[in-house]
Order: structure tokens, then C-alpha cells, then sequence
């Protein structure tokens, strides 16, 4: 009885003292991370130095190596790259579109548009009626009126969704697929409104897919201005556009992963990873979609390397090689992890931007999720709180072979992303130093927890 | 008891209801915001067509007709102008620094610099030996070296203090009175680094005052790459600068705070204000100081007319005619209240830019902190929560004639603001429409909440 009484006062100021430890070692990261961090400069040397990472292409394989060369030096206990086929879709050209036509009154007015990721090449110039529809109920309901026109969908974001996540998840679908649910009615080409609400006219790539049982007709995504300037035109009259499109597969590419690993001391077969993908779109650096991740990656290893920190647990850093246009990465990823039976119990992945953070998202059960929840207080200073529900597509794969493994990321402020995105406008200079290390902090300080008190 | 016990099981479903009701309303104001908001439209205005907008310039009172104007568009029930008399500080030419001498060899070094806000001309070129001091305790101890030098003090910020307006906090003071605590001692002008983190080269004014006391030398502040570098080379050799300034004053201008009125229909005589300043510094276009806080204040007046919102109490919305280097609007509307015997009982200011808001800031007793507290919930979808203490330097004034009034600051999030503050670099541009909306959208929810269930 003494002894158990003895247990239940010590309980709480077991708790207060390895919170105090725990917010010491976290204030020293942090303040590591913010006087001496790198990110930054990584940063700016991978956008400005390499650029733009579409998979395939020979700047995606600079990259890969400049980031095995930098992890080694910051001295992981090894480097090494994961092999990976990838797909290799080329722009080809300069994409067109314009209006041509209004009410029979011959016009020309060039739209700022570019090809969505993986489309195919229009074959030449086409031109057609315009169909503008609000969105997928509109096109059935008209669905006699399609056939060889092409296809505008008003896929613009709802600003009153406050995570523009949300918003992103509701219009992205016709990015996605609205150029076949069009094809279908025998539309000979589609253009949407790009995915974003910034007061702009930059246009927005990104992937879409096809069906095969349709064809594989050519798919635009206009900027912001321009696409509702023409919604509004075309509720008022008759338009016709032209477009032109030049998109192309190459034979599947090589890439890399690129691991770094620091072993863990005392389950050095239990594996934390954290990671984001070194892919990026073609007609940007891809700054913040998703530099951000790879440095601030880069940043964990060099920090806990500079702060001789010793895992309990195994961690690797992961810079995936291909996530935009293909997920290739992560599912190479999980493929050798099932292949060498690896016991994975935790991944961290950013890839949602390098502005300041705001959430570390989990998906846990709920009794973990009440326990990682009391560690906020820790994070809070630093700006987050732990939510349900994270991941992401780099490390999602890893549920496919351990149901069991704990997946998180970290979600900065969602109000700028999507200006962004995938446009010409995803640069360097779009990034602020202090945001980005702080992201860096608040992963670091959640891989810390997770290392010292695990997931159960 | 049976009366009681009815209470005590309704009160909190009435809680519940009145929770629901405030929180569609608040929705009601969010998407008012998000989907037709003006700010963005309005700052565009002010930054680009009236500009820079010091105290005593023609800028700044175009700005306040402007405001005057645009509020009378709004169908306020009442605007009007408070006439107010300003500073009328002139940067009077373009600031000079430069590196001429280092270790005896004649070099020309140009240094990124701006005159401080109220700081004197420098009569001409000078030149002096550089002293370059850590901080006021360097400068104490190498008293003895000061006379007829130049003193540079590394006013950097801590990178280390996440909230970035505690390392202003910190450097601010050799900004404000660095001056003075050098000319004791006998130096003939003063360098500072920037009161910025940001990684680039652009140099930030801001106020100082002068010590009467002592001779009035002049003051400027370096770029912050310029400013590392200076220091970096003055610790290992002797360097000498010039300077040359040209501030002075002209007779104090005849400024206006603009004031806009919403009557209350239950309290008319309790009034609620809601402000930002429309000055700004000479150097950039006021952009997040305080354009941001300025439209804001518009847009909830913009948003409670068209949501033809009847507030219980009287609400104003006021654009102060000088904080910057004076403070002269925020007294002037206090003296005015205790003037009329006006009985306040809410104010809040929005002078910290137009970036994500993070936090509702609010100085009260415990009480009623804990009762506003009850209130996050209900922000929280927006992006806030409240938190202990808040205010501002227009507001609180109102505090010296009724220490009971609440004030209340919009605490954005606080990365990027010193990046830009009062340097060239706050502009249109480095403003994003979905966080200025968004900051707008938390102050409209919080002066709703305030008016419908007042502060007790």
C-alpha cells in the first residue's frame, strides 16, 4: 500500500520533470535551429542552383545527388539512394490557348493556360465552341451539348472554406478528372479554372488522369483572372476558343530516393521516418511544393548530427523521388521496407508548404491520440498543437504494410499555398526564412517526443 | 429548489443555444468577408494611389479623406473628422553611410542606411572612428572611447524568440534612445543595425527621441547584411564612416482622425472602437503599417452594414491620424472622449499587419478573461484563440480616462512582420487578401460577440 501511495504521489512529479526535460532539450533545439539552422540556404540552393524537378527530368537527378552529397555531410551514419522508376512526362512546348471568336465577332485574346500534368498534346492548334459549366451536375444536364466543343470547368475555390485544404480537396476533382468525365460526351478539348483563389492570373499545373475508355483529349488550366472573365463571357454569349498542347511520355525514368539514417541506440530495428519529395512541376522551383520538405528534412538531421543527439529509435530522412506525378517514391519506399521487413512505428512527412506552422496532424487510434495531445503544451511555444488526422502521400504507403504504423505532417498555414501551387509564382523568394525554420523546429520537436516516449 | 434545479439543467443548454446562434452569425459575417470583402480593393487604393502616408505629408491627409470618403460610402450613420495636431518630421534628403577607412587604407565603402524617425540632420558630411558596441553595457564600459566618434550598436535581433515582437522589444530601446546614450559620452553620430531579422540588405527607420540633455546627433539604421558585415570587421581592425542626414521639423501639421459610426439601439452611450493608424513611415507604402489595420477596420464596417447588422451598442470605427512618430491621433480621440464624458467600455486595434491572425489579445480582469476565454471556440474555426493581454498604442489612451475600458489587439502571426516593417519593402505586394480577409473575418467575430453579450 505504502509503496503504491509512495507510486501515486511520485506519478504527477514524474510527469512535471520529464516535462521540464522534454521543454529543455526541445528550447535547445529550437534555439539550434533558429541561430545556426540551414534550411534556408539549402533552399536556395536547390531552387536557384537546380530549379524546377519534374520526375524525369536531368534536374530531378541533380538534385538527388546534391542531396545525398549534403547529407553525407552532415555526417549521417549512412547514405544511401533507393533505385526508382518514375514516369517521364514532357510539357513539349509552350501550351496556348485563346479566344477566338465572341457572339461570330472574330477576336484575339490570348489565355494565360497551362497543360495539366500528364495530359497528351492536342496535335496541333484546335479550335471549338466553348461549353461553360459550373461543374460536374451542370456538364449531365447538358451532356447533349458537348460533343466537339471543348469543355471549361468553373472549378474556382470557395473562399469561405477556411483551410483552403478543404476547398483545394472540392474543386481539385476536375483537375483530376474532368477532362475524361468531358471526353466522355465527346468533348475534343477541357479547361478548368486553376486550383487557387489568389487575386492573380498565373495558372496552376498539376496532375490529372485519364480514363482509357475515353479519348485522351487535351486539358488547360487558365489563370485565375482570365478563367473568370471568361465564365462571365461565356454565360452572356457564344464563344469560341483555340488551344494548343504538346504533352508527351518519355519511357519511365530512373530516380532515386534518397535515405539518411542515424541508428537508434536502443530499438535500432523500430524506424522513424521523416521525409518530403524532391520532385517538383516544371514551370516553377517548386519553393514551397515541396523544397520546403526536403530542407527542412535535411535541417532535422543536421540538427540532431550538430546537438549529438542519440536516437532511442532508428530515424531516416527520406527525400522521395517522385510524389507529384506518379507517388513513385513512397511506394518504392514502403515496397523495399516490406521486402526487407522493416518494423516501421512512425513517419513524419511536410509537404504542405513552408510557411509558419500551424498543426502536427496524427493518425493514430484515439488512445494515442489523447497522448500525444498532452505533449502540446510542449509544441505551443514553438506555434502548434497536435490534431487528428496527418499524413501524407509520400509515406502513406507505409499503412499498406504495417496498418499499425503512426503517420503524421505538419500543416503550416494553409492561406497562401494555393496562390501558388504548381504556378510560375512557387519561387525562393516566395519563402521566409524564419517560417521555414520553424517548421523545422516543431518537426524536430515531435520526432524528439516520439523518439524518447514512443507511440504507445 | 425546483425552480433551481429547472435552472441548473437549462443554463447550460442555454449556453449551448446562445453558442450556436453567435456561432452561425459569426459564419454569416465570415463568408460576407471571405466571398465580397474590400479590404484587399481598399488597401490597393491607399498604398497605390496615395502611398507613403508620414505624419504632416500631403499623402497623409489624402489618406484621410480617402477614409473619410469611402466610410461615408458605406452608409456609416455618421463620419466625421477630429482635427489633430501632428509632427511634421522631413527625412529632408536621401541618408548616407559608408565605410571610408579601414585599418589606415582609404577605401569607399557605401553602407545601406536610413535616418531614424525625429533624428536631426547631420549639418553636412562628418566622419569619425567607428566604436562598435554590443549593446548600452559595452557602451558603459568603453565610456572613455566614445568622444568624438561614431558609435554602432548590433542591435540584432534574437533569433531565438519566437514571437518576434519580443526581440523588438529588446533591440527597440537602442533604436529609441541609442542616440542620446552615445552623444553623453561624446560621439557625433549613431549607427544601428536594423530591428530586423529579415535576410536581406534593406535598411529599417523607425522613431527615436532625443535626450535634451544631450547633443542632438544624428542616427541611422543599417541594412542588416551591411550591418553583420560592419560589425564583423570593426571587432578585428579600425574603420572609419561618414554619415550625412538631413531631418528636421517643420511646425506641426493640421492632421485629421477620421471616425465613422454605427449607433447602438439598446446602448447607445456604450460605445465600442474599432481602429488602426493611417500613418505610415516616408519610405514605403504603409502596406501592413498600418494599411492593414486601416481597410480592416473599413471592411467591418463595410460587413456590418451589408449584413444590415443593428449593433446594441455604439460602434466606431476610427482611422488615426498619427502614431508612427508622435502618437498624436490615439491621444486626441482620448482627450476628445473625456471631453464629451463618452463612456467606452470595448476597444480594438489592428497595428501588427495584415498577416494570419493567430491570437484575439485582451487586457481585463481574470473574470472577465475567463469569460471571454469561453468565446474560443467559437473563433477557433477562423484561426484565433484569446489570450492575456492586447491593446495598442492608438487605443490606449482610452485607459487613462477609464481604467476600466477593455482593450484588445489582432495578433497576427508575427514571422514575416519585421521582415518589412517601416523598410521599403512594406508594400501592396507583401500583403496576402485571404490573411488580411481572414484577420477582418476575427475582429468582426470577436466585436459581435463583445457587442451581443457586452464585457461583463
Amino acid at each position: 500500500m505504502r509503496r503504491i501511495l509512495l507510486f501515486l504521489f511520485c506519478a504527477p512529479f514524474m510527469v512535471q520533470a520529464q516535462g521540464n526535460n522534454d521543454s529543455v532539450y526541445i528550447k535547445k533545439i529550437a534555439d539550434e535551429i533558429m541561430s545556426n539552422g540551414k534550411a534556408y540556404d539549402l533552399l536556395r540552393q536547390l531552387t536557384k542552383q537546380i530549379g524546377g524537378r519534374l520526375a524525369g527530368s536531368p534536374q530531378q537527378q541533380n538534385a538527388a545527388i546534391w542531396g545525398k552529397r549534403n547529407m553525407e555531410a552532415m555526417n549521417a551514419d549512412k547514405v544511401y539512394m533507393q533505385p526508382c522508376k518514375t514516369p517521364s512526362w514532357q510539357r513539349g512546348g509552350k501550351d496556348f490557348a485563346a479566344v477566338v471568336n465572341v457572339n461570330g465577332k472574330a477576336v484575339n485574346q490570348p489565355l494565360a493556360a497551362l497543360a495539366l500534368g500528364n495530359s497528351l498534346g492536342s496535335n496541333g492548334l484546335i479550335e471549338g465552341e466553348l461549353l461553360a459549366v459550373a461543374n460536374f451536375d451542370e456538364l449531365e444536364a447538358r451532356k447533349d451539348e458537348v460533343k466537339g466543343k471543348i469543355v471549361y470547368f468553373h472549378s474556382m475555390f470557395d473562399p469561405t472554406i477556411i483551410q483552403t485544404f478543404g476547398a483545394y480537396g472540392k474543386s481539385g476533382v476536375y483537375r483530376g478528372t474532368g477532362a475524361s468525365r468531358a471526353a466522355k460526351y465527346g468533348a475534343i478539348g477541357v479547361m478548368i479554372h486553376s486550383l487557387s483563389s489568389a487575386p492573380d492570373n498565373a495558372p496552376h499545373t498539376g496532375a490529372m488522369s485519364y480514363d482509357n475508355n475515353y479519348p485522351k483529349i487535351p486539358a488547360v488550366a487558365l489563370g485565375p483572372n482570365d478563367a473568370k472573365e471568361l465564365y462571365a463571357r461565356a454565360k452572356k454569349g457564344t464563344i469560341r476558343v483555340q488551344m494548343q498542347t504538346y504533352g508527351y511520355f518519355l519511357p519511365d525514368a530512373d530516380e532515386n530516393n534518397v535515405v539518411a539514417e542515424i541508428k537508434g541506440s536502443e530499438f535500432p530495428n523500430e524506424i522513424i521516418t521523416i521525409g518530403g519529395h524532391l520532385d517538383s512541376w516544371d514551370v516553377n522551383e517548386g519553393a514551397h511544393d515541396d523544397g520546403a520538405g526536403i530542407v527542412q528534412t535535411m535541417e532535422l538531421l543536421r540538427t540532431f548530427k550538430a546537438l549529438n543527439y542519440m536516437p532511442k529509435h532508428t530515424i531516416r530522412f527520406v527525400l522521395f523521388a517522385n510524389e507529384e506525378n506518379g507517388g513513385k517514391g513512397g511506394a518504392k519506399y514502403a515496397e523495399l521496407a516490406k521486402l526487407n521487413n522493416e518494423k516501421h512505428v512512425f513517419a513524419l512527412e511536410s509537404d504542405a508548404g513552408g510557411f509558419t506552422p500551424r498543426t502536427l496532424g496524427i493518425t493514430c487510434s484515439p488512445a494515442q491520440l489523447t497522448r500525444f495531445q498532452n505533449w502540446t503544451p510542449l509544441l505551443k511555444p514553438y506555434g502548434t498543437e497536435i490534431t487528428a488526422g496527418g499524413g501524407g502521400a509520400d509515406i502513406g504507403p507505409l499503412k499498406t504494410i504495417d496498418p499499425n504504423v503512426v503517420l503524421s505532417g505538419l500543416s503550416p498555414d494553409s492561406q497562401r499555398y494555393f496562390d501558388l501551387h504548381h504556378a510560375k509564382t512557387d519561387v525562393f523568394e516566395n519563402v521566409n526564412k524564419r517560417e521555414l525554420l520553424l517548421g523545422a523546429v516543431n518537426m524536430a520537436a515531435l520526432i524528439y517526443l516520439v523518439d524518447q516516449h514512443g507511440v504507445k
